[in-house]
């Protein structure tokens, strides 16, 4: 026998909030040490090779903060609205439940995903090229619902949401974006994880993770963007003339192969999957195509269904390997007809400069002994 | 301020795996002490009003074993199957993973959900009523490509699936659900937890909970069920007349309100939300009504997108209370036009000695207090 069946196991309630099995204790968050200057403005990163579907586990959602994750009573916690409306008013979270509350599968994505692999592929795992990418199932009060409350005065166009943690992190948030926004303090069916913005977070479907704000304890209603430091020194995109493009906020069509890839090699000769996941800001994922060839030749993956709006979607194609070299890469196509580009298509639109909202084609090089490098082709 | 704001965190990383804020630590599965006469032989029920939307957290699904959960190196772990098949072979879990994968959205349900309430309301918490209820995005493959390698004999009808588990936990699984069947080694993207079969268990989509056997290592193929303990004494539906009605696998259409409930009073008056879970191992949801007076006069409930087969459907209708008391029932009819029953219709085609498969309308009556209480309407 492989192992010793028909033993008397761990007892039932044993466990009252589950954890994983202790054989996957190598399936976490990792940090890059040398990448940020302080573990209080940081980034840990989600294992993507080591997951399956779209669902994120909420143990391992990517974690992005500028000051650390801040301890919040929610029994103490209340959301502040005041600016250009009729009627300031203030929200407990027991409040906000008590208004009409919609679900939504939704991925989030750092604008910076990607971003060190910008100018040459500098992180050789997946976890580290794209893992600033997790979705999961939000719950949560349609920000449109709450403003109403409030009532808008005419000119209002923008709002500032921030968070309680220690930077005071703001970001404005712009009219088109409203309708869709959740106040969302659930995630995959549980309140909010402290990381994530516990117990209450901004949700802007689409748009870059950074708009997402966490902790969110104010919102003020203006008539123009307030211009913060989070929105012009950084998630702003710097141009060749020295100029910044601001508020650039819709995450691109992109698309990763998980499997095979740098943490995944392949072991055997013979039939594979080759697995991964594709995303779009604007809307629905139609089409992801695959190459193995370093994008000559191309053929269609199968998407999982659901096929969701801003939402993950997983591919798969089947594959015989019997040792040739390979140059896997993986092409979105959106609902909208984005196509995600090559990195010299990316460099036609955007500036070598910039370093955020990288959806480049990213290739794997597989290696005769079945190891995959990540490479950037001439 | 309600809280201290704009404080330093706890640094980024620093949960590698992550866990619920400190002030969730209510949010846990619970067990019922002299329900059954062993904690390795025993229940953990999902905290359902806690949750939101459809995913229930991984921590949270409940958790049902019959000799404890073993404890499993997946390195050292094969699916053996054999039987009425061409080529017994032996699948390690890379095996499997290399085969086609897919993912999928269900519910899983134990037969036994709500049977302390068959006779006459016992528990007064939704967590004990119908907490043995959990969904999760199952990934894994597809129990007929395995068979098809395999190569099935003529005669094969019937497939015994056995867990690693000190019970030596096994059932016959008909040809009718092979087709949908997975072999899933994870849920919600990431490996399966211990309490749900690591590495391996058998998802059979719609079927009662017990079918879907945990830790599963070993896949008999035959031409007749094998009439196991746990098909015949238990999960079998005992008679007026003293006989019992074997392989009643699919669990019916169901619903019940989880906001409010018992363990969710009105706490003031005003607008509420009343929201709850339907599902239906026939297929999708294709409604649900609700009464306030226990029966008389129903309306519609709003259904949240997506409405998948076999897989939990949220539901919500807005209301509003002024301190009056209610009778608050859910009816949940699905795609193939069958009704959620009160328990006397139910009665009327099940017996009142069966335990299993109490798929009746539940009642809580709301106190003028806001309190929430389970009862049975004459």
């Amino acid at each position: 026998m492989q192992h010793a069946p028909f033993q008397p196991g761990m007892p039932v309630g044993e466990h009252p909030y589950g954890a994983p099995s202790p054989f996957m204790r190598g399936v976490v968050r990792r940090w890059l040490r040398g990448m940020l200057p302080s573990r209080l403005t940081n980034v840990a990163f989600t294992p993507l090779a080591e997951l399956e579907g779209i669902i994120t586990p909420n143990g391992l959602h990517f974690e992005r903060s500028h000051a650390g994750t801040p301890h919040i009573d929610p029994a103490r916690f209340s959301l502040k609205v005041h600016g250009l409306v009729d009627r300031p008013l203030a929200f407990s979270i027991d409040d906000l439940k008590r208004l009409p509350v919609v679900s939504r599968f939704h991925f989030i994505e750092c604008a910076g995903n990607n971003s060190l692999n910008w100018r040459r592929p500098t992180t050789n795992a997946v976890q580290f090229t794209h893992g600033m990418l997790s979705c999961s199932e939000w719950t949560g009060v349609r920000l449109r619902d709450v403003l109403h409350l409030c009532g808008l005065k005419p000119g209002a166009r923008w709002l500032l949401a921030e968070g309680a943690d220690g930077a005071a992190y703001a970001r404005s948030v712009p009219r088109e974006l409203w309708d869709e926004a959740l106040l969302a303090f659930a995630q995959n069916g549980e309140a909010l994880r402290p990381e994530q913005g516990f117990p209450l977070r901004l949700l802007t479907p689409g748009a870059e993770g950074s708009l997402n704000v966490k902790w969110l304890h104010r919102l003020e209603v203006g008539d123009k963007p307030w211009l913060t430091r989070e929105e012009t020194a950084r998630y702003a995109d710097l141009q060749d003339d020295g100029t910044a493009r601001l508020f650039t906020l819709v995450q691109e069509v992109n698309s990763v192969i998980t499997l095979p890839c740098p943490e995944k090699p392949l072991r055997k000769h013979g039939t594979h999957r080759l697995s991964g996941l594709a995303w779009s800001g604007h809307g629905r994922i139609a089409a992801v195509d695959i190459s193995f060839d370093g994008g000559r030749n191309w053929q269609p993956a199968q998407l999982e269904e659901p096929v969701l709006p801003k939402c993950l979607t997983r591919f798969h194609l089947p594959f015989t390997w019997r040792g040739e070299e390979m140059l896997l890469q993986s092409r979105a196509v959106d609902e909208k007809g984005n196509v995600q580009p090559t990195h010299a298509e990316n460099l036609r639109v955007k500036s070598a400069k910039q370093v955020y909202h990288n959806n480049s084609i990213t290739t794997w090089r597989v290696m005769p002994d079945g190891e995959v490098r990540h490479v950037r082709l001439a």
